[in-house]
Parts: C-alpha cells; structure tokens; sequence
C-alpha cells in the first residue's frame, strides 16, 4: 500500500477556520487518491506553545523541564482533538494518537528529548482498519511513561520519524511557505522556487539560515532516505519543493541556493605570539562558556604574530568579548576586538562536488559590486562568506545573479574538490 | 502512614496568583503535618472546559465524544503542570500525573466514563519515594487507551476514587465556599455551617440543589466509607464542613438543612379516568423522550376520576405538555396544565428515621406564613413540597426557623417511619 506522512504546522492549524481547511485539503487528497494510506501529524496551534511557556515563567522564571513538558504537550493534544473533529464531520474515519498513544519513545532530556524509536504496531494497526491517524507532533514519551517534547523543530522531527518508522513513501511537510527558494525572494526578485533539492543540501541551507525546515528533521530524513516535500497549506496544487537522496536527483545544480543570516558577530584576538597553547586558551574559554564559534580564520603578519578571528552568535558576543580581553595579557595579544555589523552568505549546492571554479566566481561576483570579503569558510557543499551588513542584500543578489539567473559555465572535473 | 487526599477545583486553580496560592496552602500542611503522606487532585482552571467545548462546537455542532474527551483532557493537563511547578519552586517534591500515568481506568462512555478501578501501583510508588502526586481530576483512560472524561463533577470523583482507592483517611475537597451549610445563606441570614453531616444526608442535598458537592462524588464516597471534607481554599483555617458515615455521626440531627430547587415544573394531566393503563401511558410518553420525572401525586375525584400531576426539569416542560396534550383525546383526559412557577424546598436529616411529627411541624411552619403546598413527597431522611415561586424564600426561612434555629421537640421514637 502506498502511504504518505502530512504534517501540518502551526500557522496552518492556527485557527478553526484554518482547521476546517487543512480538512478540506485532506479530504480531497483522499478522494483524488483512493487507497493511498495517510497519516497526519500536526503541531500546536501558532501561539499557543508561547503561550504556554509565558504562563510556566511567569509562575516561576525556571520552571522544572518535566512538567513543563507536560504542560506543554497540551497544545499539540489541542490540534489533534480539533483536527480529527474537522475530519470525522467530512465522513473521514480520523482518529486522534498523543505520543503514548502513537507509541513515540524519547530520551528523557525534557525539552529537547530525541525520539529513540517508534512501535509502528498502533498506528498500522489503525491503518488496517482504515482510519486516518493524526498524530500529536512534537512530543513522546520516555521509558518512566513522562511526557517529553523534542525541542525547536519537534513536530517535522515526529513527521519524518513517523515516515521511517511506516516506511512511507513520501513526508509532506505543510507550512506557510510554498516551497524552498533559491534564496529569499523579500530580497531578490528573481529568487525561484526549487523542484527538488537534496537532503544534504536542504541541511546546508536549514542550518544557515533558511527558516523552512529545522536541520534535525532534514538530518533525521536524510538518515532515513525519507523523501521530504515542502509545500503551502495555502496553495498545495503549487507543488512545493522534493527534498530527495542526493542519488535521485534530475538535476545536480552547481549552486542551488543562497543563504544568508545577520545573527553572528566576528571577534578578533590581534597579533597573539603564535604558538598553539594560545589558540588553545582562546577556544576553550570559549568553549567552558558554552559560546558556539562558528567561523574560524587566522592571519600571520611580518612580526610572526597572528591574528585570529572567528563569529558567535550576536547574543553571546559582549560575552565573548569580554573573555578575550581577559584573556589578552595572559597570552600576551596586542587587544580583541568585535564587530557586529556583518552578515554571512552562503552558496550552496551538491555539484561543488564535481566543479572547481565556484570560489572564484564568487570572489569575481562580489568584488564587481566592491564588497570586501573578511572570512571564508568551505565544505563539501557550500562556500560561506563574511560581508558587511550593510551590504548583505546586495551580495546576495550579485550571488544569485551569478551563480542561479545565469547558468555558471564551469569545466566539469568529476571528483575534484570543491572551491 | 496517615494519607489525604486533597482536590482543589477550578476556582482554586483559576489564575497564576490562586495556583501559587494553592501551593502554599499545601506547603504549609506539609510543614505542619510532618509524616502524612499527600496526594493532590486538581481541575482544569475555572472557565477553561467551556472555552475547550466551545472551541470544538464552533467547528462542529456535535464533535466526536473521544475527541472531544482528547480536547477537554488537556485543561486538566494543563492544571497539573502549573499546579507541579508551583509546589516544586517551593521545594516539594511534587510530580504531575495524568490519568494514564496514575492509572485510572475508566469504561469507554465518553464525557461520562464511569471509573472501573484505579491501579494504586504508581502513586504508591512515588508516596514511598516521598513525592507528592498531582493527578489531573475529571480524566480516564479506557481499555484501548483512549482518553475518556468523567462528566460534571468529574474531578471530586477522581480525588474520592484515589481516596478509595489508596485507604486514604480524607478526601479535602477544596472549593471556593467555606463548607456546606444548613442552607442557602443568600436566603437565610441565620444558616449555619455544619460542622458534620452524613453521606446520605450529602447526597439528598446534593441532588436537592445544594451545590458544593456533586451527588456522583458523594455516592462514590458513600459507597466506599471516604470520609470528605468541604472546606474553601482561600479560608482553610475555618475548618468545613465533614461528610461521615452515619454510624460517626457525633449528633443526628432531625433536620441538617434546608434546600431548594426552582428549575422544575409541574404538569397536571386532569381527570383520566381511572386505570393502570393511563397511567402507564403518560409515564411511558415521557420515559420514551427521556424527560425525567421528579415527584408524581395523584388525587382520586368524586366522580371517580384521577388526577396526576408530576414535576420535569423546567428546561423539558414545554416538550412535556405536548406530549401529555397529544395523549389527552387517547387516555379520554378532561385536560393538562403546566405550572412553571413553582419552588421545590426540601428538608433533610439522618434523624428523621427515627423522629415523627415532622411533616406535621412543616406544615404547620408552612401554614403560619399562608403557604400551600401543592405536592409533597418523602424518602427515609427527607420531606420535599412543592411551594408557589414567589414563597421560595419565605418557605426557607419559615422551615430554616422552625428546624434548625430553634431545636425541634418531637418525640423520639427509634425506628418509626419517617414523617
């Protein structure tokens, strides 16, 4: 039997007249497509889990993690109840499965708990029998019986599991959004809808910024081969984008997207005495801290000092700061600095794999706008750059421009490195 | 160990401020009552069911009851996570459990399930690891795992059952008046609260209208020998009011309260002439809509006819009369009438089983205002009549007198019929 997982997020279940909806939708996705099982998965209604947590905090300004969870499971319990009502009114046979229910076992890290495996036995069991499930996303259940939930991103997480769990066919995840776009279309007007893009790249472009998708739940998919689809609750016959195993793609794109975020600062310890236990004292400070360094570079200069820099999160960065210029005499540095008015950007895409040339282009690309590029970091499949804020728009539209409108002209040189 | 109970309903759990109330309230009791072991039962906060209802009715006129029991079971979720949090900021070890947690089975009759047995495993569990378990009220589990709820006075219903179910000495039923009194005393500037009554007493008067207990609570709490305590959250020092088995009674009096109901009606069918068959006839119309009967008299005519007259919820009358208006030509009927503007007062005490002359004294304290009764009827430790509306209170506060301010003297005669 064919089977799809359909996850509906917040947005689109935030209401009753978005319910009614998200029941139309699936009504007529089962009449169009008789004997194809399904499975929903849907999250709180927008709002109610910061609800939710403001009413916990304003209890207590660090409320226990157990019964948190508790409290806030509630709101997915919400959707599914409203949902499998809307459902039951159009002659579908929907029935409801909290995580005790639907047998979704966690971790016991409360908050931010990790599905450790799901018994597919209750919910094939309702399958069998015809009926719809939807299921609570969002949270499980640990090996005491609490209520657990799975962190930022948690209700995709239960979708995709769900999928690998069933061995479904296919994961739709509905949102506000129609698809994933090559960048953000607020700033380039020529930014266009993917068809397909990898689940490694789909990963890149989550974690650096693309609000889509949470990298877990990419990560959990692509672990899984669980074929996403991204596409709007609001506009479904628009097709969204097939996030697929990198071997199933028609089209292996050299640049398939430009990702960009504001929310990192660049801090610079200058001309340190080189040697490696200065470096060492710098990223372990940081490290006992719990600051996330992101972006790392270093720079020699004629004295035989160097200069290193590396980003963290805006919010932690006076933090950071702060620890570097305590840290200054000690390792005897001329000072640190900290800029915050810069933007990373991103070019992503599987085919850097097969092409050379791409940091060039890139560099090409921006230096014809007159933007100076201050760190440069490279995987596999992704080139990323410092740039001033200021100019961050304009980067990626020249990036865009380059690289997606027109088609790059690269010599293939399979298996060569990227950059 | 010593073992209570205690059950705060929605007002004492209606907003942050009442909830960190509740939790100090509790606290308190701990630090007071060193030893005693606790486990606490709460609502869903004041207002929160009927938001939860209506948010499903506004999708749907009749939801699905199991999904409805989905929906309505997080208010209490809710309520245990806050209630948890609060008490745990307080350094008591206190720990959510929802009903699949405390393992309270229920039969699968959604919105009224009927509690088939509590598994005692779990809560005597976290008792011997010195937890304090807050369970939600209202709420079951069925044998397939589906979350049912319990229907009015569900909650007081969940803490009895518990209270049975763990040998608890005392089931508190915290509420948001101080106890349960001799009667209204809106109506009746001398009630006095009593400082005890018995189950059987408690449930004539929570049938009768008093509504501080639910009668399906107190029936539970009757069948199991539970002793309840009423008592208000906001001014526990003041004590409450104690429900005991009869035999505990320290005094039995002839009469405990006084109670009224004004939301029935009575309905005559006029001069049938006589024979089971009519009779049969007009309660069987009625019992086939499922409009319930309340008192029945009959009084037989010098020409041989009957007249029957019988009380129904106010809400069914009009129903009612129709029913009994379209059964006139069929039983040869002279006529039926229907009276809405009539008041219930009952009188009720364990000590009328062994008092006579009581219906003689509410006669007689009816008579002396100009008050007629209209219907009258008994059970073994009550007297209800049927009064004009407009006499309610003046009947109140004549029968109020009459019984309770001042000591009746009647001769006590040990095991005469009542009345």
């Amino acid at each position: 039997m064919k089977l799809v997982v359909k996850k509906f997020g917040g947005t689109s279940v935030g209401d009753l007249g978005r319910i009614s909806q998200v029941a139309e939708l699936l009504r007529k996705f089962l009449a169009e497509n008789p004997g194809v099982g399904l499975v929903v998965v849907v999250s709180a209604m927008a709002g109610e889990t910061n609800r939710l947590t403001a009413l916990a905090k304003s209890l207590v300004a660090e409320p226990d993690p157990r019964e948190l969870d508790t409290l806030l499971a509630t709101g997915e319990q919400v959707s599914i109840a409203l949902v499998s009502i809307a459902l039951r009114q159009l002659g579908i046979p929907a029935r409801s499965f909290d995580a005790q229910q639907a047998q979704i076992a966690t971790n016991n890290r409360h908050l931010e708990a990790q599905i450790e495996g799901i018994n597919a036995a209750a919910l094939n069991a309702a399958l069998a029998r015809g009926e719809i499930p939807v299921v609570a996303g969002f949270q499980g259940v640990d090996e005491e019986g609490s209520i657990t939930t799975l962190g930022r991103g948690g209700s995709d997480i239960t979708a995709v599991a769900i999928a690998a769990a069933l061995k479904a066919d296919a994961c739709y995840i509905y949102t506000d959004v129609d698809g994933v776009y090559s960048t953000d279309p607020r700033i380039c007007r020529y930014a266009k809808r993917l068809t397909q893009t990898s689940h490694e790249e789909m990963l890149e472009m989550a974690s650096l910024g693309a609000k889509v998708l949470h990298p877990r739940s990419v990560y959990f998919a692509m672990q899984y081969a669980v074929p996403l689809v991204v596409l709007s609750t609001f506009n479904p016959e628009r097709g969204g984008t097939w996030v697929v195993p990198e071997e199933e793609l028609v089209e292996k794109a050299v640049v398939t997207g430009i990702t960009y975020r504001n929310d990192e600062a660049k801090i610079s310890v200058h001309h340190m005495p080189q040697g490696i236990k200065s470096f060492n004292l710098v990223f372990s400070a940081l490290a006992e801290q719990g600051i996330f360094v992101d972006m790392i570079t270093q720079a020699g200069a004629a004295d035989g000092t160097t200069t290193v820099s590396f980003t963290v999160p805006d919010e932690a960065s006076s933090k950071a700061l702060a620890l570097m210029q305590a840290l200054v005499p000690k390792i005897k540095a001329e000072g640190a600095s900290l800029e915050r008015d810069i933007a990373k950007i991103s070019v992503v895409g599987v085919g850097m794999r097969y092409h050379t040339g791409v940091a060039a282009k890139l560099f090409e690309a921006l230096a014809a706008e007159g933007i100076d590029v201050s760190m440069i970091a490279t995987s596999e499949i992704k080139i990323s750059v410092l740039v001033p804020r200021k100019f961050s728009e304009v980067s990626i539209r020249a990036l865009h421009r380059a690289f997606i409108e027109n088609q790059p002209e690269i010599a293939l040189e399979r298996g060569a490195a990227a950059v």
